[in-house]
């Protein structure tokens, strides 16, 4: 029988997705405590802007109220290279836990990796920025042995990135993928062209939408498309291609050219009723055709064409019917034929979001304990 | 950097499966070659029905033709007991790819795993049969620290029973899942009763769906619903419940009672035309509300009921609108709340099938390598 093995946890980000994680982490952690000859997980830092919670001596912290504590927490915070500098001098092997979305964390990954520390994470930046950056998080990952793991960056808790990855590394070929990789997105096109009854206005759908928490606090950064752009960056270079940057494809944006510059998410608002007769004219094109328009991200990988933007579809088509914010994400294989893989369901929110991220701890606690 | 480490692979069956699995298992043998630190695989022995090709010192077998100098093979076949022995004295890590439906070989995987062999395999009769075998395998790969992973043995290469345990492993609690788990059974009633036009008679469609090779031998194989049982059995028992066996819970036979032991599969198809009348009949039942009907199985997680049999759908629902023999299967859940996460595609199939166990083989392969 193996004997348990320490690891430690370090998680950055204590925020939506932050705390459903540490309480999925705590489950976790008392679930693998049960069993003898499971790892031991110890939490050792935790960390969010400003605040910081740690040990000097790697000992563990207690869960209760962990979020609370690092709220109260008068303990000086550490420079991220501080931060990663104490990491590697551990005893055991780290998880690095990366629930921001910060671009500067993202660029530290491969010195993280270097170091032998593992990263699970839901940060699109560091996989969807410079083609140079991917390329070196994957080099210091392979020549280390250490693990990156970031399901969540598409698709939240969906097995998009593992179903994609055990198509390519099995040898299957990955002839295209389509999808709805958007809940903001699929809400409002749900709601704005339904594939029974008219839907609303659109600017009173995209009003509802941010009531309901579904946007950002500015809705354009939805609305820009740059998030979906984001996603099909990440599969694409999974499948294979070499993509620049998320803005180096066709990527069409939903805010008008007029409102681009405006002030505020509120004033945006207040004046995009000015253009819903545009939205309006896109729908009823669509109608006159018997389809229902939406707004998909693709990959074409034998044309070597990623695109994001709007497109018509049947009704009968699984991504004109998908329901509520749902994503679906569809690849067409040599081995699956005519018919797609499928994988369907909620592709934001805090739990679902932290549900990837703890899947991805579990991976990689195989590989190194 | 890590040394890499040898890995020694033993394959049984060479049939449908087993012919795709070896050839993806070359590809993933030279691509793992390539890179310096991952390990090297070494297949070690294959055996089928009667054959049997290996080294008595663990050399590597050449993938060249390997399925035609294993028909050639003159070497004597070993007893089952005496191959396992011959893996436990390897001097290196083993993995058993099981390739058959052998309910002899499952029986034997408490036996392999506690000698530290690790098994990859689609055979759905060692997780669908006696609760006993099921506690006696995972009591075994948990003391010896052995991997077993059988993905393919619900839905073959589709993320199902890897999505359910990350469901379960991370504390959401699965309340329902559901789904059509049979490509025959899919391509029947997709055919029969199809969400647009009326679908020729029961009898034909079975007789044409024998003729396409989407049947057993004898369509009475599928027909008896004991294969959608077998994977009920399977997703149940990883959710908590403690199924006894694939019988111990209702199970709905499409075989006529009269025609359950007629003697050969020719002989009920040439009688089944005379009770297209009952399934005329539960067609047209459906069809009054506005529905089709499906063959689908179920587990209602907190009442403790599984089933499977016929099932109404509304027409725009996801399971009445699956195409050719698909599957699709859906997991209701705390966490996804009202729309379920949806896995949907081939279930079957040498490629897809096998694809599942490469998936799995690499999993072993992170956690022993």
């Amino acid at each position: 029988m193996p004997t348990p093995k320490d690891v430690y946890i370090a998680v950055i980000g204590a925020g939506g997705v932050g705390k459903c994680f540490l309480s999925q982490l705590e489950f976790l952690s008392k679930r693998l405590a049960a069993n003898s000859s499971s790892p031991r997980l110890s939490l050792v830092l935790i960390s969010r802007s400003k605040k910081i919670l740690y040990s000097p001596q790697y000992a563990p912290l207690p869960f209760d109220n962990i979020s609370t504590k690092l709220a109260d927490s008068t303990q000086q915070p550490l420079p991220l290279t501080k931060t990663i500098e104490f990491l590697a001098a551990a005893p055991s092997k780290v998880i690095l836990v990366d629930n921001t979305s910060s671009q500067d964390i993202a660029d530290q990954y491969p010195n993280v990796l270097s170091r032998g520390i593992s990263i699970v994470t839901p940060n699109k930046k560091a996989f969807s920025g410079s083609y140079q950056l991917w390329q070196d998080i994957f080099a210091a990952a392979a020549s280390s042995g250490a693990g990156v793991y970031h399901e969540s960056s598409v698709g939240a808790g969906l097995p998009v990135i593992s179903t994609l990855k055990d198509l390519v590394d099995t040898g299957d070929s990955v002839t295209r993928i389509e999808g709805v990789f958007s809940g903001t997105m699929s809400f409002l096109f749900n709601s704005f062209a339904p594939t029974e009854g008219s839907g609303g206005k659109w600017s009173a759908e995209v009003a509802k939408a941010k009531e309901l928490g579904y946007t950002e606090p500015d809705p354009r950064d939805d609305l820009n498309g740059l998030d979906v752009a984001r996603k099909l960056t990440i599969l694409a270079r999974l499948v294979g291609l070499q993509v620049e940057s998320p803005t180096s494809f066709p990527v069409q944006s939903l805010i008008p050219k007029e409102l681009e510059s405006v002030a505020s998410g509120d004033e945006f608002l207040q004046r995009l009723p000015e253009f819903d007769a545009q939205m309006e004219e896109t729908k009823i094109s669509a109608e006159k055709e018997g389809k229902v328009v939406r707004f998909v991200g693709s990959i074409d990988v034998e044309k070597n064409v990623v695109k994001v933007g709007l497109e018509k579809f049947d009704r009968s088509h699984a991504i004109a019917s998908l329901k509520g914010s749902d994503n679906i994400i569809s690849f067409y294989t040599k081995r699956y034929g005519a018919n797609p893989l499928i994988v369907q369901g909620a592709g934001a929110g805090g739990e679902v979001t932290a549900m990837g991220v703890t899947g991805d701890l579990l991976r990689v606690l195989q590989r190194i304990s």
